[in-house]
C-alpha cells in the first residue's frame, strides 16, 4: 500500500478520472470543476485507489457501509444468489425475499409485519407517503425543514433543505422546524425547554394547517446529512401523541440512521416511540447491492388487504439485494457490530470528540452516539458562526493527504465510519482529524 | 426437470411461499388473494422453482431480462466486482462507472456526452423531467395517457395510466393521446392518417397550455406495458419538429424498448429522430442489478457545467450495477444477441402470430417487431370489445400448465420472451400459446 501523497501513477487511475470527466454526470453538483477522488478497492475501515493509495473511510461513503467494506460473507452471498438466480419479477415469490423481509421484521417495532422492498431511500420514502395518504384518505405531509428524505418527485419535497426547493412540483408538503438545541428555533434554554417548544410549533402548524388534512408526519428519527440532530428526551413521544391526537400517522425514516449506526439496530429503538410506518436502505445491506424498503405496521398493512395498492417497481425485492440483506443482518448479529458501534462510541468517539471540543477552538459544537456524529465547526464560538466553505475545503484536502477520507456537509465534519470500526482505528482516525483541526485553527482564527 | 403439472414438493418452495405471503407486501396489488409463483433459478430463456418445475421465459419478467437469465459472462462480471468493491459512493470517480457510460453512449444518438445513472426507469425519468425543467426554465411535460413511466412522485404523474391517478400530487403535467391506428382516438383510417391526426392533437395540446410552459415533451419510444403500441412512421419525426417548434426537449424513455428488444440497440434506431435525452434501465443490464439512467445530449449536460444539478441518489453509479452494464452490452455486441432479436421477430414471431391471428378469432390485433409483441383478444372482432379478466386468467392459468410463462395485461399477452431465445424456442412458445387460445376461443366465443 502507497502513502496517500505519494506521487505514484497506475493508468487505470487516469482512466477513471478521463472517463468520469468525459462521461459521467454527478449528483447535486455542477459539473465542471469536479476533480473525484478514484476508489478502486477497500476491506473493512479501509479504501484505495489503483495505485494503492490507502484511506481510513471515515465517511462510509455515503453513510452506508455499517459492516465495513468487502464483508466476506456478504461479498459471498452476493456472488452465489448472482450465480443463482440473479433477478426475478417482483410479482413472483423468492425465498431470499421473504427471508430478508423476515430478517428486517426482526427489528421492526412490535405490531410490523410486512415490508416493501424499493430501490433506495428516496422510493422508501415516496411509498410510505403514498401508504399513510391512502390509509388515512388525507394529504399533507409534514416534515422538519433539516431533514433529507431522498430527490424524486414526492422524497425531494417532502425533503425539507434546500434541495427541496429547485424541485417543489408537488403540492401538499409542509415544514416544520424541528429541536436543535445548538441553533434552537424557539430560544430555548435546555434540551428539555427545546424538546417542548418544537413540539408547541409542531402541534400549532398541524392545528393551522387542518390536522383533517395532514396525512403523515414524517421525520427522520435522527436527521443525519441536516447534521446528527439527536433529538432531545421526549421529543419523538410528544411527536406521536400529536399524531395520535389528530389521527395522523407517524413515519420514521431510518434510512440514515437505522441499522447499527447509532448502536441500536434502529435509532427509535432509543426512544420511546412506536410509529406507523419506517422506512430504510443503506445500512440494511451497506449498500453493496441497491436496496431500500417500508416496514408497515399491521393496520396499514390490513388497508392494502383488499384495496389494490398503487405503487411498484421493476426491482423491489431483487435478490442480490435480498441475498445481501439476509447475509449483512446475520452477519451484524453473530459479530455483535450493533454493539461495537455502541461501544466505540462510548468509549473512543464521544470522549475523543469531547476533548477535541475542549481544545480546538473551531469546534462550536459536538452531537452524536454511536458510530454517528456530527463536529459543527464556528468562526467563533460566541456568535457561532459557521466556518466557510474554504476553511471546510481546506480541512477536507488536509485529511486526505494524511489518509483519512472524512464526511462533510455544510460548516460540519461528520464522523461516520463503518459500525465493525475498531477502538484503535477509531483512535486513528480521531488523532488525524484533530491534528488537521488544530493546524487549520491555528491558520485560519 | 418435472413436469409443471407435476404435484411434487419441495420444502423450500412452501417456505418461499409462506414468507411471501406472511411478510412480503407486492407491488400493484391487493395483497389478500394473492398466489404468487415461486421462482428459484434460470437460464436463457427457462426459469424453475426449487422442485425443478420449468418454465419457458416468455415475459423476460418484467420485460428485462434480454440478455437471458444467468448469462455466464455477467454473473461472472458481477461475482467479480463483487469480489472487488461492492459499493462505493457517486461522488468518486470508478472505473468500472465510466466504462458503463462509455458502453451506454456508444448506443446513443450522435452528439450525446453524459450519462446519470440511476437506480431503475422510474428515478431516470424523474431526473430527465428534472433536467428539462431546470434547462428550458419551463414547468409543464407532455406524455401519452397510453404510457408508463414509473411510480415515484413526478414519474408516476408523467405515466399516464389508471396508476397515474391515486397518486396525483404533483402539477404541472398534461397527457395527450397518441398513435394507436387499432383503437384510434382521431377516426383515421390508416396509419398515415393516425400519425398525422395525433400530430395535430399534440400541437393543439401544447398550443393550448402555452408552448412558453412546456418544458418536455416525454414519450416512451415504443410505449410498452400500454401494449407495445409501434408508432406510425412519420409521428416521432413529427413530435420532434413539434418540439423544435415552441423550444421544447424531446425525452424518449427507452426503459422497455431499448437495448435490443426491438432488435435494434435502441428502439429510437428505427426512427427519423434524434430526442434531447434518452432514459433508459432494464435491458441495459438485463436487471441483473437494479440500474437504470439519462443519457444526455451535448446541449443539456452543458447546462449543467457551471450550474449545480439538483438531483442525486447515493447508489448513482453503482458498482455492481456498472459491471453489469459492461458485460452485458459487450455480451450482447459479441454474441449478436441484437441481431438475433431482429431475426427472431422477423422470422418465427411476426409470421408465426400472424397465422394466430388469421386462424383464432381471440385475436383482434397483433403488432411488435424484435422480441416485442402484443396480442390483442377481444370478444368480437367487429366491435373489439376486450376479452375479460376471467378469460385473461385462463390464458394465463393455461399458458403455466404448459409450461409456458406468460406477460399479460389488460386484455393482452405480450410476446416479450429474452433477446437470446433461439427460433426453435420461440416457435415451441409460440405453439403452447396458439393451443391454449385455440382452447379458450372454443370455450368462450
Amino acid at each position: 500500500m502507497t502513502d496517500p501523497t505519494s506521487t505514484t501513477t497506475h493508468p487505470d487511475d487516469d482512466a477513471a478520472r478521463r472517463l468520469d470527466r468525459a462521461h459521467v454526470f454527478h449528483s447535486w453538483s455542477a459539473q465542471g470543476g469536479l476533480d473525484p477522488l478514484v476508489l478502486a478497492g477497500g476491506s473493512g475501515v479501509h479504501v484505495w485507489d489503483h495505485a494503492g493509495r490507502r484511506y481510513l473511510d471515515f465517511s462510509s461513503q455515503l453513510v452506508n457501509t455499517n459492516v465495513g467494506h468487502q464483508h466476506p460473507r456478504v461479498v459471498a452471498a452476493i456472488q452465489e444468489q448472482a450465480g443463482r438466480l440473479a433477478t426475478v419479477a417482483p410479482s413472483t415469490a423468492a425465498l431470499v425475499r421473504g427471508e430478508a423481509a423476515e430478517r428486517v421484521l426482526a427489528h421492526a417495532p412490535a405490531g410490523f409485519s410486512k415490508v416493501f422492498f424499493t430501490n433506495g431511500g428516496a422510493d422508501a420514502n415516496e411509498n410510505a407517503i403514498r401508504m399513510a395518504r391512502l390509509h388515512t384518505g388525507r394529504d399533507k405531509v409534514v416534515s422538519h425543514y433539516r431533514s433529507y428524505h431522498g430527490n424524486t418527485g414526492a422524497a425531494v419535497v417532502a425533503t425539507g433543505d434546500w434541495r427541496r426547493v429547485p424541485n417543489e412540483y408537488a403540492r401538499g408538503h409542509v415544514h416544520v422546524f424541528g429541536p436543535y438545541a445548538y441553533r434552537s428555533e424557539f430560544w430555548s434554554t435546555s434540551p428539555e425547554q427545546e424538546a417542548e417548544r418544537a413540539l408547541h410549533h409542531l402541534e400549532r402548524v398541524v392545528q393551522s394547517e387542518g390536522p383533517a388534512s395532514v396525512a403523515a408526519i414524517l421525520l427522520e428519527t435522527i436527521p443525519g446529512t441536516a447534521g446528527v440532530l439527536v433529538p432531545p428526551p421526549g421529543y419523538l413521544r410528544g411527536v406521536r401523541e400529536i399524531a395520535d391526537r389528530y389521527g395522523i400517522l407517524l413515519i420514521l425514516d431510518e434510512v440514515m440512521a437505522g441499522f447499527g449506526r447509532t448502536g441500536h439496530w434502529l435509532a427509535l429503538d432509543a426512544h420511546d416511540v412506536v410509529p406507523d410506518l419506517v422506512t430504510f436502505a443503506k445500512g440494511v445491506n451497506s449498500g453493496y447491492v441497491p436496496a431500500g424498503g417500508v416496514m408497515m405496521s399491521e393496520t396499514v398493512a390490513r388497508t392494502f388487504d383488499v384495496r389494490v395498492f398503487p405503487g411498484g417497481l421493476t426491482y423491489s425485492g431483487h435478490p442480490l439485494a435480498m441475498a445481501a440483506i439476509v447475509a449483512t443482518l446475520d452477519a451484524m448479529a453473530d459479530e455483535g457490530v450493533v454493539e461495537n458501534a455502541a461501544a466505540v462510541g462510548r468509549d473512543v468517539l464521544g470522549p475523543g470528540l469531547a476533548a477535541l471540543a475542549a481544545r480546538n477552538p473551531l469546534v462550536g459544537d459536538v452531537r452524536g452516539l454511536g458510530v454517528f456524529w456530527a463536529v459543527e465547526l464556528v468562526r467563533d464560538r460566541a456568535t457561532r458562526e459557521p466556518v466557510d466553505a474554504a476553511t471546510m475545503g481546506r480541512i477536507k484536502a488536509g485529511a486526505l493527504a494524511r489518509g483519512l477520507l472524512p464526511f462533510t456537509a455544510d460548516n460540519r465534519v461528520h464522523v461516520v465510519p463503518p459500525c465493525v470500526v475498531t477502538p484503535a482505528e477509531a483512535a486513528t482516525g480521531l488523532e488525524i482529524l484533530g491534528d488537521v483541526l488544530d493546524a487549520v485553527a491555528a491558520d485560519v482564527l
